[in-house]
């Protein structure tokens, strides 16, 4: 067959497509997207992630004590609730979870604080999340980093970066004696208690 | 050129592949996943989502009062915060507000209740979200179903459409009167929040 080498880059172009079809695709049901991939500095310390605000929220708590929460602001309504307390995933990782019942490795909690504020007007009773406290801080599932398969991060205000917390802390022995779903405290998340077969404690 | 049958299939492949690719890259910019947009019955009653737990969650509260919330049940801790308020848009929807400042039609915003739980371990103080309440308000942004643009929809335990709360009910009004941004309570959502410029009242 003699072919026009216009029409010979038709083949060409084809395979390009095939393959790019075929690597979102599988992108979508099993690999993350790049900015869902927790990215580490060549010391081995996290690289702080972006959007999280937008992942999936598992739970959100009031006046809990989790790890070294920061110290409550000026800015806190006296005698309130104590800090807004939101819990957020991967969507990946998530999807994950429901499609197998385990937390995929490279999975990342992302807990951030808010201030508890009151609702100005239309008045009524209650406390909605204010100011964001900057700091925020990661569990993530990585083999080899602890012997419970789970690091701990915590970023600061401004932190790029951050070395794993020491597994003397107790942070790790909390989770591994409490948490219902491995290491991970699902029996206060109604997403996963529900895709998990929990109920609330 | 006289092109072989088996070649001729490539180009008409690479024309479909093209199609399909150009399809799918619009959505990822542009329109929503199928999953996100809204659908109604033929009389015009909103079709309630599913998955929704899964979108981004713009801002938890405690004991608010929004319209007719359900009234809490014998798990109530005696003497809580009130009931947790989660609100959710669609991802869809969140980008492209942060894309373009504005919401697009059939923006949906997601309100579902959460009993306050007390953690039963590790004992600590504080609450966070127990048994979800079946029940789910709606408030969705669609051209012509009222003076604002917006509808409010209340679904029951089971119910799986709503129709539209009627005009007179007064979340129109209050949303009108008090929203921030586009009958919409901006301010009490931190993500919509940093996205718009405004700080927390």
């Amino acid at each position: 067959v003699h072919l026009n080498p216009r029409v010979a880059i038709v083949p060409a172009l084809s395979v390009l497509l095939l393959g790019a079809w075929a690597l979102q695709a599988r992108q979508g049901t099993q690999r993350p997207p790049r900015d869902q991939v927790p990215r580490f500095t060549q010391d081995g310390a996290l690289i702080r992630p972006e959007g999280w605000e937008a992942w999936v929220m598992v739970g959100a708590s009031t006046g809990l004590s989790y790890n070294d929460p920061p110290p409550p602001s000026a800015t806190s309504a006296p005698q309130g609730p104590g800090m807004f307390h939101n819990v957020y995933m991967q969507p990946w990782a998530y999807r994950e979870l429901v499609r197998t019942g385990a937390f995929p490795e490279g999975t990342m909690f992302v807990l951030a604080f808010y201030e508890p504020s009151r609702k100005a007007t239309p008045a009524r009773a209650g406390f909605f999340e204010g100011e964001q406290d900057p700091g925020i801080e990661i569990h993530l599932k990585k083999a080899g980093v602890d012997s419970t398969g789970w690091g701990f991060y915590g970023f600061g205000d401004s932190t790029r970066t951050a070395a794993r917390i020491p597994s003397v802390a107790s942070c790790y022995s909390c989770h591994a004696r409490e948490a219902a779903h491995d290491q991970v405290f699902t029996q206060f998340y109604p997403p996963l208690r529900a895709r998990l077969g929990r109920s609330a404690p």
